[in-house]
């Protein structure tokens, strides 16, 4: 039933999204837009996107289902935009790391009758680095694609139809769903998600500091010091969204890993040393 | 001129020797002591060392080369052990992770007049678990091989030449080898490997004391989060030992990560946060 697929945002989420889509036999057309020209470029001439448009309002309108696929801020400026501009038959959806903003403008500006429907959404898939260049059509398989949708939504019978029928899409991608409640994706995505980054970035920095002008020393470092910066090449524009829209739950995870920190670092020669080792093998056992 | 080598430990590390070694054309014999029979005959097996001798100080008198390959204070027992009983045609080399005391040792015990040859040396390769099942030919392979040898111990002439020879094996064996004073060399490792093995343990159990329990969760942290829990599976056996003979060294770098931390977090909104990614954004840069 879809046929008209809009990409707002052609970064690596967006474009992926494209060159996925048309890897799971999607064969309706496929519009991007993208707030700098060349990232417009790119992923028209890679296939992940048919034809750019030069106006996001125009990409939506044209399009049944609209991908936003830009940072957290940008997503929530154009769900406004859009709210009075889009009909009942119309979907929008987004690919946003954190989503109590975002379900909460869903629930304000759309989902009720006469307006598009809006379904939250968040593939837990990504790189460090981003831009269409990096984008690959297996970026979703074998992904978890969180969405944090509400029952209590009144769509149009169009709304709910593209609803069911992008869930679907996101299987072909190769993704497994998953709904969740937006208070507890975020707070859960501050600890198996942001925590994770933010340590790399504090990490990073501070060996930036230490022995950055050693470049000798990343390769005494090896695998386990690549492995624990890697996330450090992430790029801010699209973090300080996610600070900025996660702020508790990110602080709450931050501390209690300063004060593991410091549990361990006066423990480096008692007993308790041997039980924070036994319980980081058990959070490891079976990954 | 090396024709019989012992590994003492045929552990992850020795027993990768064993194969690296055999890689590189070494033509010898290699025999294999361990604690554990188990391992001892898993290194057999996979023809890591061609036999096993069940008295550590037996398999290094018969050997013109002795791989010290157990943790540091095991290490450093043997070292004791083995002063006494080796002549001036015979070397020990070690590969433990932290170089102070076993330096010291070295001097010691070590490389004067009358005694053996004693090369300190320390592979940067691992894995995040150990045992001989996982060892592996090419573990050494592109891997920076540390030396905190002393130009001031007075070897005998076949202790320096033993010294040569061992040196460029572990070329042979794929790896770049550095020279570098042993207390410099703690305060390094202390950066770029101990505090990454920390930080993934004190990480991965926090983690798996706030969300141990939903197992899901590690799915949808994804790539990410693998990657900076990885080093959890790391064995408390060998980190105890680190941590007992680095202690301040780790103690620094674990303080610092912790202000950093503490920064970022009281920055989540702010300015700063824009400097501390740029900052990690460096570290990566050429990665």
């Amino acid at each position: 039933m879809v046929q008209r697929v809009a990409i707002l945002g052609t970064g690596l989420l967006g474009a992926s999204v494209g060159l996925a889509l048309r890897a799971a036999g999607f064969a309706g057309s496929i519009s991007g837009w993208n707030r700098g020209a060349a990232g417009a470029e790119r992923a028209r001439a890679m296939g992940a996107i048919d034809f750019i448009v030069a106006d996001p309002l125009q990409a939506a309108r044209d399009a049944q289902v609209t991908v936003l696929a830009v940072p957290i801020f940008a997503t929530l400026d154009l769900m406004e935009q859009l709210a009075g501009v889009l009909g009942p038959d119309r979907l929008l959806t987004d690919v946003g790391s954190t989503k109590g903003q975002i379900t909460a403008a869903a629930a304000r500006l759309y989902n009720t009758p006469g307006r598009a429907a809006f379904l939250p959404g968040h593939p837990m898939a990504g790189k460090e680095r981003g831009g269409a260049e990096l984008a690959d059509a297996d970026l979703f398989r074998n992904a978890v694609w969180l969405f944090t949708d509400d029952p209590a939504w009144q769509r149009s019978p169009m709304g709910s139809a593209l609803v069911k029928e992008w869930r679907e899409l996101v299987v072909q991608m190769g993704s497994r769903t998953i709904d969740i409640d937006p208070a507890r994706h975020d707070e859960m995505v501050a600890w198996v998600s942001h925590l994770p980054q933010f340590t790399a970035t504090a990490l990073s920095a501070l060996l930036e500091e230490e022995v950055g002008d050693a470049p000798e020393l990343k390769d005494v470092g090896g695998r386990a010091l690549r492995e624990m910066t890697r996330l450090g090449a992430s790029p801010f524009s699209m973090w300080r969204d996610i600070a900025a829209t996660n702020t508790a739950a990110i602080e709450r995870a931050l501390l209690a890993l300063e004060q593991r920190l410091q549990y361990l670092r006066e423990n480096l020669r008692g007993p308790a040393l041997r039980d924070e080792f036994e319980q980081a093998n058990r959070f490891r056992q079976g990954s």
